[in-house]
């Protein structure tokens, strides 16, 4: 099985490697990831200006190919350029922070392995709850089994498997659920500071909304200490408001 | 009706101007924009740097706030911090170049109206499909219509409009359609180059594929030169996998 990772707090953080180390005991795994950290970048891709692609080496050995760029970014010029066949999965992370709910929608994790999904690749994004993760041991298991579970039971084209893993011992998890994405948002508070120099800025802080009590959602689940398995795709269209709309007239006069 | 306008072109472009002489006909009209050029930043939001926001004025005129940010991190912090009350309606554009299909993903300007919907505010996003489009005036037109449209019919929570309007005279438009987000993708092309001081860099380029030929995907229509208009939500749970993979039987030994 040919394995291409990346993620999105760039190529030295410690979720990445241990997601190597993990996958290297399935596959043959090459590491494209962003020379910096690119967390919230949404599905940004890079157009106006060139990328550039260095070999990493960590400790003195080769690790991986650094771009500055975006996780999208990674995984494009990854497959079109760097790789000289097509992986048979693509695993972004793994990412320091949750990815549930309406960040699913902000994450540069999920657009690595969403990027994969577009190139019909399998994919799959992982992420551990919590900011200052220190093991990534169960979640590199995890992405260990979902492979498996891909490899047997295949993965539709445009779907990928976005999966949240409790900052905990593995004796400590409930078990493994399937999830929907949650409905919780962010408040947002911007603190206004003044610099140096009397001008005003803002920093972007907040809280996510509680929303989700039910199992069946991504946010609710990793709370009650379960790995949240959901497949996402990017097929943004509402199905129901498109019927909804066939009685809008739009284009005739009222 | 009051009506908070950004887009991803940058507070500078030609069809921000436009959306805004055009929208102020219909109601009170605040621009919030990105102080420069966001294409494909996807829905990428500002977290790591503070924003600035400064007043921008064009020919001596206040023009409206410039934020050195993403127009989702624009929606953000101009609902949170700058209007004092919450806006009826968010339209975002006139963008310089069509946000069909796949490009609905890596969109700055979708970004900006999704943000607004998942503040739970009715919103647009609304594109030309040429990137050198000279006349934003139909385009106006049609926004001020569907603002109409949104007012009379409502929309639901959390979803959005996605409005790709040709890029000829109003004499040459087939005419409006309701459709469905289409599947053409990119066939991505890295032009590899090389610098002054020998060092390789990439350009990313490329075509995008004809996959839509139904006239209800949005990137056929435009061909046909109809005005596509999409509703788009950002629940991105694929609900038929979610089933599927029910018998996975995940975490259950095999």
């Amino acid at each position: 099985m040919k394995i291409l990772i990346t993620n999105d707090d760039g190529i030295d953080a410690a979720g990445i490697a241990a997601l190597k180390k993990s996958l290297s005991e399935i596959g043959e795994v090459t590491v494209i990831a962003p020379r910096y950290e690119q967390s919230a970048v949404g599905h940004g891709i890079t157009m106006q200006i060139p990328l550039r692609v260095r070999e990493y080496y960590k400790n003195g050995t080769f690790f991986g190919y650094a771009v500055d760029g975006t996780p999208a970014d990674c995984i494009k010029i990854g497959i079109r350029n760097i790789l000289k066949e097509t992986p048979d999965l693509v695993v972004s992370g793994i990412n320091h922070g949750s990815n549930t709910a309406i960040n699913i929608i902000y994450s540069g994790t999920v657009s690595g392995a969403r990027e994969a999904s577009i190139m019909d690749i399998p994919s799959i994004a992982i992420s551990v709850t919590s900011h200052t993760a220190r093991d990534f041991e169960y979640a590199g298991k995890i992405a260990k089994l979902l492979a498996a579970k891909i490899e047997k039971h295949g993965l539709p084209l445009g779907t990928l498997l976005n999966v949240n893993v409790p900052d905990l011992p593995e004796a400590e998890i409930s078990g493994i659920l399937v999830t929907k994405q949650g409905k919780s948002k962010w408040d947002d508070i911007y603190e206004k500071r003044t610099d140096p120099y009397g001008h005003d800025y803002y920093w972007l802080t907040g809280d996510l909304t509680d929303a989700d009590k039910d199992l069946e959602f991504d946010q609710a689940a990793i709370k009650k200490n379960y790995v949240a398995v959901t497949p996402i795709h990017f097929d943004l269209t509402d199905y129901e408001t498109y019927k909804e709309m066939k009685n809008w007239n739009i284009g005739k006069k009222e």
